[in-house]
């Protein structure tokens, strides 16, 4: 699937907002900050996704001749509005976390600095990419993560959430751990190794489950994983596997196994187990799928279900049971009189409320290079934090909404910031990552994740805080709004 | 967006299928159903959509160069299969129910016959687009159903499943019943009525709300949304839009109104409404926002809510609470020495079983107008049903898998056949039907559709019944197989 995106692909509303930032003042800069409120699935992480392909569109967000009339067709816009659109181009400057960083809600995990006009019209893009892809690849890490040894596949194209779905939803899926996918396009596109033998109907299309077993060995020899709950797995399935294992192996092949669809995979896969083994067949694999989940592997892995490779489609690629990310967009700070004011959302909600200003992440490190916390500072005061951490004293971390909350960070062994420049006048700064090489971050960073924020039920709770500079700001935009 | 579909865009197995099945006959035909086995939401009925993308598709379904190339990189098939490939298309034929057409689990939506090769490829694309649009427009109908008088507009891009997450679901949700969309580009595509005012950072990026509010008025004093939520509802966004409004309708102007995005909706909206309708803005309009879904709006048009119109973004979208439709493909018939031999999928589960044969659906209607059930039927014992039909004599019911029940449906007015045929030769048989027409055909059903089938808790069971020549060899298919 090739797909140009238009720059049509907005929100009316910032089209609204555009022209009236036109009239007034084209120049007038603007920092927004991309970052999410809450984990999904009440998870206690998230890793972050979606970057690549949005810099992709980002370099080519234009409005083709035919978006121009239908603008002007709505009889909504000046001529001077439309003469803009028709040379527009997001010229901006972007920071971001890295794609496959683990990352925790409130703070910034994208930094857009240009005009009003540019920030503003990007808003629904930035988001329709970063919080899809950042969802599936948090599902996804969740998915491989409990699956221990066992190699997870993505088979979710046929209940995605359309092509798109589909394909981004690949892509996601390998970031955060799949092994492989059973979309072709997505192979194609991203590199993604893809799997996958046979389905109901080439048993089906068969006299019997045997001959459709045989005539698919003598094709693949070397991949024979063959479907075995067509009829019945155990009286039917298996015992016609074991013939064509037999056979195979006497041919010197050792690539074999089945596949399991339906039934009580726990109780299915270590029956087949059994048999496989009684007989001789150790090598053969057993792979697993049916609306598979975190919660369902998680439950098979405890039990000892003997699975060697998990098939996962619509529970992944769909996010099941918290199919969005909340992820926002909110102005942090705006220009005035030649130099930037912070500004924040301000509701009857502390929870709600963002931060002011300019702002870059630290992320702290123990010895045993695991994570210990993150800080949220602003740019123009990172040179306090800066000798501090090079000194290793002691950092104050401030409670987000809490006036009188703090604790204190000692005995960390080093910081990374996190946002980087990745895009500047509207071009990236460096090249594109390779997909596999995204993988591995998520990884790395995922071990270096202790397991207690990794659990299903009440996950510790990472901490988000601020630095006193930061804090400051926002007690101060605070009390100046009340006043 | 501008998409071409690659044929790429299946699963890896239906490659290694068709391998197979081009070696062993490459011209035997097949019959696939296309079926859902449980309604999404809990709810009582779907609404089938997703049909005239899918017809692009497929008229377009074809492997590019590149494509070929990167098959033939995999190493995994032979020469033959490759330059079969090179020349592929879809020359199948389908019959489809109508998009915007009610419809229930265990029916035939679609019925696909072909090559078994043909009609395998295109398995994951059909399911991919029927499943989603399907479950979307289903989605949007239950929204817009318990809205009453007040529209629903779709806001969803920022939070979609990816970039056709949010144009197939604009689409869909508009099958459904919304009457416009935030999604500039779904407007373009569509011709969906598109809509949008003003977001938070408009009202922030101004030194006060009264100001943002007022340059707002200027430029748009014919739509004139004020979003009233920024810093505090009823302290500063109605009395601030209060001011507007008077100098909109001083100037003649009437078209003007607030958009709640927090707080209590309910609450607010009452109070908002109270304080108009006091200054003697009674045609003020009031819209609500902030993660609605039928659930909410159900809650709060019971407390009598004075909401207007509502932006439903997010949970319409991604489907939240079950954000995929279990749509599935079964082989149904195969060409055995020339003609057509009935198969079905046969399980321990016989909630989980298909239905054999060439099949089509008859719904009966009362003297009313409303639905009463529906019938599936082998194509080639038509002539029987129609018979008893023409008299309206008495239709028995039988249940799809206990063997002893049935119903019998006296009474009807009359009966519509569901399936009808809208490709031939992998080309439409018709012209495409204009969304709006769709939309209208989604209306009419919806209301010949009893209110106990839309109910969210425990709505009543329509019935999907088998006629007797189904059921005949259904439970044949099933003994020749046990025995």
């Amino acid at each position: 699937m090739k797909c140009s995106y238009s720059a049509l692909m907005t929100d009316f509303y910032e089209l609204t907002m555009m022209q009236g930032f036109l009239e007034r003042d084209p120049d007038r800069q603007a920092v927004f900050d991309m970052f999410f409120r809450r984990h999904p699935f009440g998870g206690g992480y998230a890793v972050f996704a979606g970057l690549d392909p949005l810099l992709d569109a980002l370099e080519n967000f234009s409005f083709i001749d035919s978006d121009i009339e239908y603008i002007r067709s709505l009889n909504y816009f000046s001529d001077r509005f439309i003469d803009y659109l028709r040379d527009f181009r997001f010229r901006g400057e972007i920071h971001s976390v890295s794609e496959g960083t683990v990352v925790f809600p409130n703070e910034p995990l994208m930094r857009v600095k240009g005009t009003l006009l540019e920030t503003q019209i990007i808003e629904p893009l930035l988001l329709n990419f970063i919080n899809f892809q950042t969802l599936i690849a948090t599902k996804s890490a969740r998915v491989c993560g409990v699956a221990g040894d066992a190699s997870v596949m993505e088979f979710g194209l046929r209940r995605a959430q359309g092509t798109d779905g589909a394909i981004s939803a690949a892509r996601a899926s390998f970031i955060g751990g799949v092994k492989a996918t059973s979309n072709v396009l997505a192979g194609k596109e991203y590199g993604i190794p893809v799997k996958g033998t046979m389905a109901h109907s080439w048993v089906m299309s068969f006299d019997s489950e045997r001959a459709a077993f045989e005539a698919f060995a003598d094709m693949y020899p070397d991949d024979c994983i063959l479907l075995a709950d067509t009829y019945d797995t155990l009286m039917s399935g298996v015992p016609n596997a074991l013939k064509v294992f037999a056979k195979l192996k006497a041919a010197g092949r050792r690539n074999y196994g089945i596949r399991l669809d339906s039934g009580d995979l726990s109780f299915l896969s270590r029956e087949a187990r059994r048999v496989f083994d009684k007989e001789g067949f150790t090598e053969a694999k057993i792979i697993a799928s049916n609306d598979l989940d975190e919660w369902i592997i998680e439950q098979l892995s405890r039990e000892g279900a003997s699975i060697d490779a998990y098939g996962v489609g619509t529970r992944l690629v769909t996010a099941d049971r918290d199919p969005s990310l909340t992820g926002v967009y909110k102005l942090a700070a705006k220009e005035e009189n030649g130099s930037f004011s912070s500004v924040m959302k301000i509701t009857n909600n502390p929870e709600k409320m963002s931060n002011p200003g300019i702002k870059n992440v630290y992320r702290f490190y123990g010895e045993d290079g695991m994570m210990l916390a993150d800080l949220v500072l602003l740019e123009d005061s990172m040179e306090e934090v800066e000798g501090l951490i090079a000194e290793k004293k002691p950092i104050r971390l401030n409670h987000p909404s809490i006036e009188y909350s703090y604790k204190t960070l000692e005995n960390y062994a080093g910081a990374k910031l996190l946002l980087r420049k990745v895009m500047e006048n509207g071009k990236r700064t460096e090249p594109k990552t390779e997909l596999k090489s995204i993988q591995a971050h998520a990884m790395q960073e995922l071990s270096a994740l202790h397991g207690t924020y990794k659990r299903f039920l009440n996950p510790h709770i990472y901490k988000v805080s601020l630095s006193n500079n930061l804090k400051k700001l926002k007690m101060s935009v605070i009390k100046d709004h009340m006043s």
